[in-house]
């Protein structure tokens, strides 16, 4: 699994305005980051969190259908979360104009 | 609040794709919506409920920060909720290629 996530930190460190990227397995433990320890930890648990809500969410609606991104645009910062078949990703992002 | 429920109602009509729109009140109530009503009604329990937990997760990682937009992309549509002062909204869009 870790040439496949190299190959995820470095497409998404090309995405625009990256400030990290924290990679998450399906026990909600970080197994890859570019970010401080703590505030990873922090991140990978609301990420999995809301991960699981949203999927939910989708799932309920029309359960044919899947969740394949979540995100979060606040005052400060992007998030973006993307699940993949054993873990995933969180992406901080600077806001856009 | 009329007034600017139709004015946000003209604004989101606006935006590419858009199949629905639904403006739910600080009850979870949904006060205006131009999709079908049973389904408006669990679009807005769902909406509310991840909208609630995304500002939560947001605000326990920085108590300074705020929840702005949260957007869901999922196989068949994007769903997108936006939390105002005394409302939300919930815009379903198809997805862009």
């Amino acid at each position: 699994m870790s040439a496949e996530i190299e190959e995820i930190l470095k497409r998404y460190s090309n995405f625009p305005n990256v400030s990290g990227i924290i990679i998450v397995d399906a026990f909600a433990i970080p197994i890859k980051t570019t970010m401080e320890y703590t505030l990873t930890v922090h991140y990978a648990a609301l990420a999995n969190n809301l991960l699981a809500k949203g999927s939910k969410m989708v799932q309920k609606l029309d359960s044919s259908n899947e969740l394949t991104a979540l995100r979060l645009r606040t005052l400060n910062h992007e998030l973006m979360i993307v699940p993949e078949e054993n873990f995933f990703i969180v992406v901080v992002q600077k806001p856009c104009e």
